[in-house]
């Protein structure tokens, strides 16, 4: 299973100028969210790219995306029908074919050498089946993300057969359905904004958001009951723009992690001791 | 003098989607810099705001305004034909008015109970003449300045008589013109992106724009030569937006100098933390 499609959804309405932020990205060079999002895609393998845009963002985005536009086709969400709709858009581009699928407002740190696209993209060819990246989280943070429940892959310490999932679980309903054991107490594994997704998912994406439901964690959940699906626990972080401080932690990341460091250090510290003049 | 028209300058070819970036204001409300700025300047008394923009971008400065896009007309410059032209678009709009000039990727902190835009206006409503804010740099600087020369005013520690104004002097043409008494050593006043304009000013680029020449410094120069113009040193920084990592630069000063100093701090303790992780 070769995966060279991915889908970047960027209709949400608060979210919608987020791809469009300007960043330094770990080489040092200032470009969109969008183009440094893109640029991880194609390092790892993807050849082509939908974007869902809200109707009218088109030009905007084929302007941040820079070199990349042209890996690009943007199709519009008519209507702000939810993600899993948003998702489905796409329908058409994926056709027959598994993709990667991601949001435009994270932004990934890798902790290997491989990005964390490329590690999500190498699971999902050798396993053969659909794959979400996951990232233990703190169970006061289960209000943001949608959340996997499974058990370990023998002899594998980042892999996971997932059983269950729940959009924005309680805490109690994490208790008793998503405690995965070998996890520090506490934490659960909830979607990095990172999955690739077969055909199948698409499939069963398709039904029911024609039922007028819909959402994508519903849809993985089936998926989870029907065939294999796995979790991945990245060697990396994401990093959510669309939090209030959410540009200026992603820049620090990426400032840090990159070519830059000692630049971004000085300017903290900089900025630190002007502060108290 | 009372001064209630401003001139925002958006219409540089590269700068053009900075004003468009998000970041949190010193009050914690995530905003464009363009609504941060424009903020800044209804809150020391400007009623009318004139934005110069390319062609095609009013769409996108308008939904970055926000509710202040209602103090806002758009002029497209229809030609980039330099700086001073772009100032000159506005000339219908500012009329026989004085008005504060400022460029659209610059943001200020103050470190007085008022802001720099309302230092400024004070001391141009009071001299009632032409003010241009400036702040002492370091000669390695001067390429990227205009910068003046001139006196002290007697009996005011931050006020300045401008008698020259040069746009990026080479360090030699700085210490022949440009050296003022009282100033740190190899430290000059140079242009903090804010000034306030009198009518006079506008026919003087007026005059050399029709000439094909004009930049604002050169105008600015020869309004030293034929009427009080001031230079005033304010109580704050200017923070350029355009600067590689200018937009964390602002966005670490914006958050070090406001409400959520503590979550910032916070913010740049936990990500130094995890960037050795």
């Amino acid at each position: 299973m070769k995966v060279i499609k991915a889908v970047i959804t960027a209709a949400g309405k608060n979210q919608r100028t987020l791809p469009l932020q300007t960043l330094v990205d770990q080489d040092g060079s200032a470009k969109s969210a969008l183009a440094i999002l893109a640029g991880e895609l194609v390092g790892a393998g993807i050849e082509e790219i939908a974007v869902i845009v809200c109707p009218g963002d088109e030009a905007a985005y084929t302007e941040a995306a820079g070199p990349l536009a042209r890996r690009m086709r943007f199709i519009a969400q008519p209507q702000a029908l939810g993600y899993g709709h948003a998702v489905h858009c796409a329908a058409d581009f994926t056709g027959d074919d598994p993709f990667l699928l991601t949001v435009g407002d994270h932004l990934y740190t890798s902790r290997s050498d491989m990005s964390c696209a490329a590690q999500l993209l190498a699971t999902a060819e050798s396993g053969r089946c659909a794959v979400s990246a996951v990232q233990a989280t703190h169970e006061s943070k289960l209000p943001y993300y949608g959340c996997i429940g499974g058990r370990r892959v023998q002899g594998s310490e980042r892999l996971y057969e997932v059983e269950t999932v729940i959009e924005k679980p309680t805490p109690t309903e994490a208790e008793q359905a998503l405690v995965v054991p070998g996890l520090r107490a506490g934490h659960y594994l909830c979607f990095f904004g990172m999955h690739v997704l077969t055909p199948e998912v698409m499939g069963i994406l398709g039904r029911q958001v024609s039922e007028g439901r819909g959402d994508l964690s519903s849809a993985l959940a089936e998926t989870a009951r029907r065939e294999r699906y796995l979790a991945h626990e990245l060697a990396g972080k994401r990093h959510d723009i669309d939090l209030r401080y959410g540009l200026l932690a992603t820049q620090l990341a990426l400032g840090l992690a990159g070519k830059d460091r000692d630049e971004v250090l000085t300017l903290i510290t900089e900025t630190l001791v002007q502060s108290q003049a």
